[in-house]
């Protein structure tokens, strides 16, 4: 049993490097409000929490007149980062300078006096993906999302499955390619390092250093290499740019020896891939597919669909929400 | 609660390539019999299965004689190979010519007249681990077989996770090097093809036909190349070879990047090895830990501990005997 009985409203809180958003919904998850803003991470984090209490009391405000008389039950908080075994602070939050140990549940708990849960934002979004978007009705679902950096969530009969520390799924930080390129993280040859959008930004511009014919990339930057995107590299492909179809072929086989990894250790029923880059579309979904028939199991391929996310730019609220429906049905995860 | 109530007898049959195991416990799990001989493999399935039938008969006559009046609950058999997502045959079972999609389960239950549950031996092996060996009293546990193949095992919570068919815990499938050596299994650059006991040899074979000097273990090997084992290249390595000593760092670098993926991945709180090349000790281990602390994320490697297996042989008829207490108390797996 997935959705809560009674009745009442869940709040989803995301907390991005780069923007926030807040739904409130009913039991089920329909939405009845979202609210965002960027993120204003110069002051660290208690400022950006108080826009957070406001943002969350407007869209409870909204929502209550839309349904007149319930009352908030539960809250849900997806953040980016590693969290601590009880889920409580974030441990390290690369988006979100000043945030390491911040008591970001306890903030919630206070400030609204109900019940809190949260987790990794990779997590919560599969989760939601795996509830309402393109993972629902599947039994084990490995989620990727795909923009920045690389995240992860798996998600096992409708419950994170989240390791003995709160920290599995680091989908990102396998090892492709052991003397790959350096990640982020500091270590070296990460899928991350490999397949992300800043990956894909960061080898055309070595490659026009190298000295690469790159001119549909540049000129979508503006003749400067240091503005070039993903996007822009997308766009170039699917106007027919050699080069730029290169970078996303190679692209999509370092994101397929990852999805193909997590196949032959997981055997899922349904790999959703979201994110920036999954919005590249056939530029990546085929070259992933194909390296996954090449170098999963050939029984472990064949029942694990590779499909993009279907929530868009809601999967962060979405997710969030999820995690408060457990809270009030007692799913604890594994 | 893994120990099923009530009284009685549980079987467990290790189906293997070179050797048939058949063990008979109490419920508990403690061993009154075991029984061994060697696989037969010339004659295909039915030879074996009438000797599988004659030595659980002569186990069960043994157990009963120390256990009076005790019934056979429950039997539990492991065999390699993936399975069919209801494990009743063996799809494939590359140690086994022959095999393929044999009705081994059927068999068990018709020939005793008692619920008989089958598993992948890898997955057994790890339950028997998390249960009564080196996991024991862990939550998330990842267990290696490193032997002639690679095989792997993810016990959660005490239950056996298997995916949506029955075919997770490939580890050694897992991509380590995209353009590595060819494996087995038709594709490229798989840990088994870098790390298994069969390729420490072949890589041994390879740098001697490349000129290095090996005689310490070419002398073990009676100056024959294709007589080299894994085992040879220990002896070697333990008198400060220093070739076999390099091959041992190589290997454990590379089997580390394996489970360094798998922390990163699972986050397991113990990581079992087990399995024939495991019993090299601190010549494989030491560079299986320094590679998990270099290359698995920091939060994720401290919480967890690469430890040797401690069943020894008993390993496969351990896991089968706890695959059949999991019939007795209803634990589905996930």
């Amino acid at each position: 049993m997935q959705i809560p009985s009674g009745s009442g409203l869940l709040a989803g809180v995301d907390i991005g490097g780069t923007k926030l958003a807040v739904g409130v919904s009913d039991l089920e998850g329909h939405l009845l409000d979202v609210e965002r803003e960027p993120t204003d991470r110069s002051q660290g984090p208690d400022p950006v929490m108080a826009a957070l209490r406001r943002l969350l009391q407007s869209a409870l405000d909204k929502a209550s007149a839309k349904a007149p008389g319930q009352r908030l039950r539960a809250i849900g908080v997806a953040v980016g980062g590693p969290l601590d075994p009880q889920r409580t602070v974030v441990l390290r939050a690369p988006n979100l300078p000043g945030w390491d140990n911040y008591p970001v549940r306890g903030f919630f708990e206070r400030a609204f006096r109900v019940p809190t849960n949260m987790d990794n934002d990779a997590s919560a979004a599969g989760l939601g993906e795996a509830r309402y978007g393109a993972g629902r009705g599947y039994s084990h679902v490995c989620y990727f999302t795909v923009s920045t950096g690389i995240g992860g969530g798996i998600i096992v009969d409708g419950s994170i499955y989240r390791g003995a520390s709160a920290g599995a799924a680091e989908f990102g930080h396998q090892v492709i390619l052991p003397d790959g390129p350096r990640c982020l993280c500091g270590r070296q040859g990460c899928l991350e390092a490999l397949a992300s959008g800043t990956s894909i930004a960061r080898r055309v511009r070595e490659a026009i250093a190298a000295g690469a014919g790159a001119n549909a990339v540049l000129r979508l930057a503006g003749g400067d290499p240091t503005r070039i995107t993903a996007e822009m590299v997308a766009h170039a492909a699917q106007a027919g740019d050699p080069f730029s179809l290169r970078i996303w072929e190679e692209t999509g086989f370092y994101l397929g020896l990852g999805v193909a990894n997590v196949i032959n250790i997981l055997n899922p029923n349904r790999v959703v891939i979201g994110g920036g880059v999954s919005n590249a579309g056939d530029l990546i979904f085929c070259p992933v597919r194909r390296t996954v028939q090449e170098r999963a199991m050939p029984e472990l391929a064949a029942v694990a669909d590779v499909v993009p996310a279907e929530l868009g730019d809601r999967v962060g609220v979405v997710g969030a929400i999820c995690l408060a429906q457990d809270l009030l049905t007692g799913r604890e995860g594994c």
